[in-house]
């Protein structure tokens, strides 16, 4: 799919940069998607002043934009997936959501966090490729103001030069809360923006886009992924009222609305997704187990499958097979229902001691069942 | 097998310095080695300008140059290999390279790396042998011009006491690009080559032998590893053109002889291989997973096969049991078949999930199916 991709946009997927890519996409697919989808929107909108479930058709997702192996293909094509995340408390997390992405099928995993969470993060997994350029306010606790804004730029500076070749960033998987350190994820971020480089963010990094809800508002290329929590933030920040249950699908696509129409997975018992113009959910059954970590395997797994998602809509020439169509949509329902497959499969084995690696051994078992290999 | 060639060359393996049993090497088969094969090479390169395929019989390859296991042998003569590269971003490359070359059947796996690195890979597996002992530019940033000097003389100096113990280096896997790192690394380079230890090339040493051709031209025993996008710069800066698969195997043929006959391993759905004489072709199905880190196994694989066959060749004095008959082509045919049936083993049971783990895990199993230890 991604050589099909390279062929029928006139580029080789290789030779291009990857930001030629990108606006090739956003000039081609985005343009199309407005005028395929917009009756379906706005059938499925009237829908929900009904209030009728509009359970996506997750299997038929996850068959669609899973892309077929193909011997001729080359590392890499398969999705470059980078996590920004891992601090001084937190190294699990950003390991989590790395390691997703490459038990379900992208080619690389990166993860950017500090210098003492790397030692661990490399420790987990020889699988993954571990940056230690973040600095926490801890580290650099002697340095005065034009220091610090030198080590800033240092560390801006160190991830752009490999920004350009992922597929998708994940931000927010351990990340933590310290100012500097956010300071500087702000920055990535507008540069990631700038590059159009989608970006799925979850956990601490929800807890900067509450504060600055700028860093996504009107980024089409964005994902959020707030549990109960998060989304209570988020809500209380850009809707100024308390969350109302009763109203949860007009409520999820005001929030979306609210933040220029970014694509937002309200996590519970069923997931809501929505992008402002369609809602979203996805209710099949899980595990009554909630250990902390399955968060993380949701945002590395909706990084994959948003990136696939985007090659499925370029390589069929905006007439995806699937609907909806908007990558980012797609891309949460596709994680969204792996997920939870996966954490059923391990509940089954594991019962109470079901962990998050449990579940992370059983991505692959659990696409392979909805979508198989070969 | 080793201790045969002990006897046969009058020698005790064990008492012999291994600069002298790398000299009797070349003085014994690379003159018998031009003699006995000339004619079918000939035989070869005219089939070859017909587009003629030479697939190679690589299970039989495998099953004559793979020492039969012997409660008379000693440690370190199934093969003492020695990975150079693991810095501050990459720990997992070197890790599969190493831990492959044992997972095969070498006896001991070395490690040189940077002291980051070094505490992170020995984690990953008490087997290997670890020293931290590169340094890279952002360590000695306050050292002046002398002082680096000093260090990088320190570097070579640490290195050479355990060279001659080596039967091959595998320069590359995680080696990153860090100038003063790559300076040393290349000073290395020259002293095995002195001291006549053969080397495989892969990943950032590709970098750097690209830019020093001079490093590796013209040297018998080295072995290069190229992907897509190494061989496209190789083929630009040695035959200063674009790559053309029209005329893959000839255009090989032309890169091996254009940099002094050293073998040149061209992955690819089928893996080429060439020593500028002749070129061979491995072409079993292994798997359509592209996932990081196979590259690394084919390197520390292809290290411990060639040492491997060129003890076949002194032990069977001059009278291998195989065509072709040039040490660097049998280890090339040899790793390129291991490691296409190890990932075909290990795709078949973890298909989408298949990470370069996995593949590891199956080099023993796929190495007994072909040839039995007993």
């Amino acid at each position: 799919m991604f050589v099909k991709y390279g062929m029928n946009s006139g580029f080789s997927s290789l030779a291009s940069p990857a930001v030629l890519r990108r606006q090739q996409f956003l000039i081609k697919s985005l343009g199309g998607y407005s005028d395929i989808t917009h009756q379906k929107r706005m059938e499925a909108v009237k829908c929900l002043s009904g209030g009728a479930s509009l359970e996506a058709d997750a299997e038929n997702v996850l068959r669609a934009i899973t892309p077929s192996l193909d011997p001729t293909r080359h590392k890499g094509q398969a999705g470059k997936i980078a996590v920004i995340g891992g601090c001084r408390e937190y190294t699990g997390a950003p390991y989590f959501a790395a390691i997703s992405a490459l038990k379900i099928g992208a080619d690389l995993s990166h993860v950017f966090c500090t210098e003492g969470a790397a030692t661990v993060i490399k420790s987990y997994s020889p699988e993954l490729i571990v940056h230690p350029i973040l600095q926490e306010s801890y580290s650099i606790s002697d340095v005065d103001d034009e220091g610090r804004r030198n080590i800033s730029k240092k560390i801006i500076s160190e991830f752009d030069k490999w920004m350009e070749r992922f597929d998708c960033l994940v931000i927010g998987p351990g990340l933590g809360r310290d100012p500097f350190l956010l300071e500087c994820v702000s920055k990535i971020m507008t540069h990631a923006r700038q590059s159009n480089v989608p970006m799925v963010v979850d956990g601490d990094g929800l807890f900067l886009v509450t504060n600055s809800v700028e860093l996504v508002s009107g980024y089409p290329l964005a994902v959020l992924t707030p549990n109960v929590n998060e989304y209570k933030r988020l809500v209380q920040k850009v809707l100024g009222c308390e969350v109302n249950d009763q109203e949860a699908h007009g409520e999820l696509l005001s929030l979306s609305k609210g933040m220029g129409c970014v694509t937002i997975l309200r996590k519970g018992k069923s997931d809501l997704i929505s992008d402002g113009e369609i809602v979203q959910s996805v209710g099949i059954y899980g595990s009554p187990r909630r250990c902390g970590g399955q968060g993380d395997i949701l945002s590395g797994s909706v990084g994959v499958f948003l990136s696939w998602a985007r090659q499925h809509i370029l390589a069929t020439e905006r007439k995806p097979t699937v609907s909806p169509t908007n990558p980012t949509v797609l891309g949460c329902i596709a994680g969204s229902a792996l997920l939870r497959k996966a954490a059923s499969l391990a509940f089954e084995h594991k019962k109470r001691s079901t962990l998050t690696t449990d579940i992370i051994e059983c991505l692959g078992q659990s696409l392979e069942a909805i979508c198989p290999a070969s």
